[in-house]
């Protein structure tokens, strides 16, 4: 194929405002200023990763759209498919976020309503989007946000669908943004589009009623709709500093599992972002080699476990570390501590 | 009189996020978090000079919300009349702010709308409120956010009044909030009832269609309504680092104008909020030595040119360093640079 | 009763000065600035979740005196009782601390004699003190500090408890300060009047001679004065990051001690204050809810847990945050990461 | 033309290192890191502006790098021409830069040998390069870095100029690179091929032998060589934070020379890389309107005036903000201090 | 002469705490932590220009005053001669600094009673101490701490001047610690043994009640008592950023004046310490070129411009970086920006 | 012995460079400034604990190498050995380091080729060197660097031999410096030279071919060669964050091992330095009392461990302070959490 992009998201950026060194939102004078947002958090690991990404987003057109848009840039993702709201209540949503300590558990306070991104409308962007990309991902985010979110990541899924790219979707789901009801009713509307499809044990369960064990479950996905890879994230949280995190992929195509030893006691520094991490190293692994699953499993996990170890959402790595992490969590016996 | 307050005010609360350093908000990591608040900057001032206030307001029931009444107390400013939105869509405003270096204007990006504050309503505070305070302040800004906001604080300016207060009013004209025509129509419904009136001469050209010099602007206010003191601010801007300030004040029940020498080339830290604290220090001198207009007007100008050296809205003085600061303005030849 | 404040404490307000980030006292170039004190602490904490709360304290007349002023007011503390001195040798004391990481035990440097505070009298308050409050709160350092600290001390418990407040006291054994001896003498003559005695086990046997158990000793403290309730706290400090916290509390008005289960492997990220943080818990436990002791204790470990992940002496949460902590405390198998 | 970008530029791309605050390089713990550049200043700010750039440059396969690379897209400066050096000396230049303050004169360190630039050589690009490209630009710092890189920069413009792109050529004499006898003859050799040409008229003097007024001397450029445009920037020094800036530019074409009023008084923040944002506004107006020398003139003294009063090597700014200043710059009778 | 160092000075260290970026210390969070005291700028001074200096002082046993030590260390100064104070109540003492802007002054809080140092005696140190340095330097603060710091003071002059060694004072008056009388009667009694005296023009006529104009004030002091040097500054202060400064050196051996233009607008980063590094040029200019009193007084006047350029008290700056700054004065139409 | 100094090192001296708080290399926008280098922090370690040491190096006359002599200072090691590079190519090296948290690893630039150091050789110092110190130490770095840092360290070696000092030699082994045929091949010339030798276990094994358990290697060096001492540490790294580190010490003289319990579970701030930190108690401790093997081991873990708790690569702590810990270290039965 030969397409501009090989993976475009929709999705929401947002403002991060984070205190550090273990101060509170509640006290403190700096806030560190960062960019997120689920979709973004994918095609920028995606991008580091090496695949060519773009983000479909709008932005309002503001100095902090402005340093939204630096931003991704600064992490190798396309801004071709931004949009911008000039309109007088243009803004930019916001949340802020303080990680954790045990007993306490990180805090967010989420400010994302009445932003320009939940305007955005498939208006915004001209018909050659469609074709240019081998992959679409989007999230149950982006379905929950506002109506007109809903119906243009539905709109879009159908047209990128049309013109033969893969579609990727995250379940994400966010009880403060919709019902598990809600979620799953319209869900079910896109699962006959989806080929890829992330969704947690428990949202399975909770949210789709589904029973039995793990694999079952992801099994049972593909019974009910045509998807070809379902995937599934185990994360267990020790404390705010201390996860342990792995996964399962069911490829229907072929009727396989895939696993392999969890990463145990992952030294979390900021862990937002690290389910979206997981995504962006899948999703590489099978648009770059479509017939692993066990690559693009290895890679998910090495992406993710590595994502909690660096602050802010977006992931920071190379394909180099993303090796040598694999290849000392498939060693742990032949372990170095630093090269020099 | 008795009462618990001095000096109460009606006005939104805003989190300020401002890079440092000569930082721009399209780059950097990090922003300096503070707020401000047109009203709350007064209130806050005349507390730092020794009266009791408070600040009428609503605040998201979150840690943001939270973290903007902790900031109120700490200067000084009674948290008792801060009403608190448990809504899904509670939120705090925030205005990004950059200072300015020649011939780089300062720059400020607002995201102010559908906030907490804009639900703010007169059944949010027992009656008890409008006989707890000998003065009541409110601005033009309070009038201009929301409707509500603006029938909140029309009422309340009635129901202060009739518990015998002295009603103080800021013009403050934004005009990316309304327009002049707006502004004037609405303001006009209010002065019957305003005995302290603020409004720069601009304003007064531009909004309200004076004419003459600025003598004659301030008193004819006081003949069109039964306005006792007006008092007006003249800024001028060399550069965003070095600003002239100065006023004049007109007492109606005595025909008498009040002048001294501007404070020339202060060198600008931060000019937000400095028109606020000029407001307080003159309310601070009318409500505690109600006959001195002067020494009201020379306490104006001085916590005026002193908020410009300080980062952040918000005054920060206190009543010695006013006054040490009014000596060396008038006695120039007598300079000390510093004690010790 | 109808009492202006539920809880007032007399007690020193120290300046905090702190490296950050793996920094030593010895090198570096940036110190963080905070305020604390054990007493301060205390209804700091107090304010947070609901109480009416003010320290009785003596400052410099200075900058530092106002920032620390400013700092009790953010934290809710009512700064009417404090008094300021205008003498040419006012000083705020000043502590120097840096945290520990293993086997690098945390460090302290305290510089707090001479101080403003060390000259507090009964005469820098009027009579109205005495009757405003329904606890009143002080510590062993207060009564360590000076001669005129301690007959201070002495006599404003004897009048607080004249006007019908209680007496909460918290031994808080310091021997940089005093020795056990000293403090053995010293609070023998105070015990008849408390109400409510705070002492650690290792305190109680090595200043108070104490034998046996826990609680023979909680007990036998009831038995020779007339104090209603004895808490005792316990920490195991594995690492100076990693500790475990829980307490015995004892009601002799029905001969009844309170437990739960110790918060384990509590992540440290300042240890300092979690000590007054639990006092502050138990004392709005008690004063809330006089009923119920077991209701204190639990809220009292949480407090103190929770202080131990924020940075600084001075404690920082909501109320509903704390019935969050104690909820997942209570129900370990039922935990989620994070409400979003 | 319907060429990928429109601005393609060689140059080195280098770590910069600086103190803040008023800090020095011989003290101090912290060092702002950017990058910077003088090839890439240009790019980045004609991108800003709206151009689609790129820069030819290599970097060492390393973190820093990668750090340079991101910073390259942050700035919307295309990163496709960029080699990559594996080899075990691969290395970033570094600059340590100290803003003044009078009497004291900023200070630089260079440690720019040994590079991986200085390894960069025309076989680590394909051919299609010099066809992607409507304006090439260098300066005299590449020519003087090294042989290699002064082969490559004469060999690539002859391969630009090949495939019809328009050449740029900034004089930028450096002392500590070359000396004046080296650089003129060296870049006589490049003259026959240069269409935009900006030399200061010190250096014209200095090191080609001008005599005579700065137009005549600008004149006489394009006397000796088929020159279009030639630009000269005068900048007075009046201490190291006021200075005063304006430009003269030639056009050969229609023998015009264009001027304004200079902008006096700038208030510097940082004036590294203020000369090569006066290059980038010009390239910006003569490659948007090619027959606008005047617009171009007046966009190159706002950019360059504007990035004086920014911090770090790399402009910023937003086309919406250099009208304003042009604007402002042109009348400055009316002036609002800020929008709001 | 053969002497191991060249300059010994006596005199008090202080912890110095200062707020950046416009904050007070009144309020912000962060403070930065220098180490200050007037003649220990002296010697650091000279230190820099190459003399061999030591600082005799006392500090306490602790991490803070091991920070002192480190920091001399740092500065090149010899810790030789300094006494610890192992006592439970040593202490540095501590002073706070925040910058001013026009029209807010500096503002300064000590907190240096009760210190290590006041305690200082020459029995601390050996016989050993008075031989080893040409030059002893002393100044009117240490005279002021305390009367076992004046006894000290004043018996090593007596000792040093035995030893051969030049005496150097500085009268550095300080109202907050003595009064003009007290100054006038203490430093008579040393001014037989003085060789260098430094004296504002000011305090002379203050405290000496000297009259007459500038040079007469200087040379009455010589025919008074055996002095070879006086030196006076004269500081014009047209706002806390912009100053002026310069000075006359009178040599009585030749009875000649020795002055030069003063450093017009100097861009005042941080004025403290100023004064101080004055005297440590001039002591460097004539020990190391005794003859020279206009060398001397170049650089004299050059280190003291140049300091209040730097952030902290203690100078900092090179011989050849004096040269260059010495050299641009003489030659002010001669300027380079920046040489690179 | 009556010699200057008790322990001299010959090695580089380099910047370090490091982001803070959880930031990466490839992101951010501040570095932490440090200097570092194997054999600065031995000699800097061993004199915090009290010896007499200086360090021999080669740095550029510039404010970069004026930064580290300024660092070195402040450790309390002697600049007199210090030599400049005035050329136009000097310069210091420099490394980029950041701490790891499982499972990503620390990570590590050089750029330390070309640098100044690299030109050091004998006749940069005089023949007064080679008498002026106890013992000499360098490690395999300086001898992997360049042939002239080769042949300056054995030439330094058989020099100080030849003066009756101790030769101290670190292996230092560094993969990215040299192959380990020619580390072998190149000590194997000064062993004959050495007195204490520091060698790990794994590098014995890798580099010198050695066999069998640990304590028959150890033996086997002075077997082979005339060492009086042979130590060698043991390092287990269970993450980044937590390593157990202890260390065995043969003296062939007595035929005597010594060991202790390691330390397990140091919580890791930053490694980097350790080794060396190790080296540098060890050496004290032979140095001030050359009996006692076992108390120099003690010092050299205690040493080791806690600046595995310290930011940068320089040691930090006090003598009393290795007291304290070895003294914990010893009865872990008996701790108090901090002394106050």
């Amino acid at each position: 194929m030969n397409k501009r992009f090989d993976l475009l998201a929709l999705g929401e950026v947002l403002l991060r405002l984070s205190p550090q060194g273990g101060e509170r939102l509640t006290q403190g004078e700096t806030l560190n200023k960062q960019v997120g947002g689920a979709e973004l958090n994918v095609v920028s690991g995606a991008s580091l990763l090496g695949l060519h990404t773009g983000i479909i987003s709008k932005l309002p057109a503001n100095s902090i759209g402005i340093y939204a848009k630096n931003k991704i840039r600064f992490c190798g993702v396309s801004d071709d498919y931004l949009a911008y709201d000039n309109s007088s209540d243009a803004r930019l949503g916001v949340y802020y976020y303080e990680n954790g300590s045990f007993p306490r558990k990180p805090g967010i306070v989420y400010d994302r309503l009445h932003t320009s991104f939940q305007k955005i409308s498939v208006f915004d962007f001209s018909e050659r989007l469609y074709s240019s990309a081998r992959c679409f991902h989007t999230s149950g985010i982006t379905l929950a946000l506002s109506q007109l979110c809903q119906d243009t990541a539905i709109e879009m899924i159908r047209l990128f669908k049309e013109h033969g790219a893969l579609i990727s979707f995250d379940v994400n789901y966010r009880q403060n943004l919709w019902s598990g009801f809600q979620a799953k009713t319209c869900i079910q509307q896109i699962l006959p589009l989806v080929d890829i499809f992330f969704c947690s044990e428990d949202t399975a369960r909770l949210t789709f009623d589904k029973k039995g064990d793990t694999k079952s479950i992801l099994k049972s996905f593909t019974q009910d709709y045509p998807i070809s890879i379902v995937a599934s994230t185990k994360r267990v949280v020790h404390s705010p500093r201390f996860h342990t995190f792995g996964s399962v992929i069911y490829d229907s195509r072929t009727d396989t599992f895939y696993e392999e030893e969890p990463y145990r006691n992952i030294e979390v520094i900021d862990r937002v972002g690290s389910g979206d991490a997981y995504i962006s190293g899948v999703l590489y692994g099978l648009l770059s080699e479509p017939q692993s699953c066990q690559r693009a499993l290895e890679i998910g996990n090495a992406v993710s476990a590595l994502k909690n170890t660096v602050f802010g959402d977006l992931p920071s790595f190379t394909p180099q570390e993303i090796d040598s992490v694999i290849q000392a969590h498939k060693t742990p016996e032949v372990q170095s501590e630093m090269n020099r």
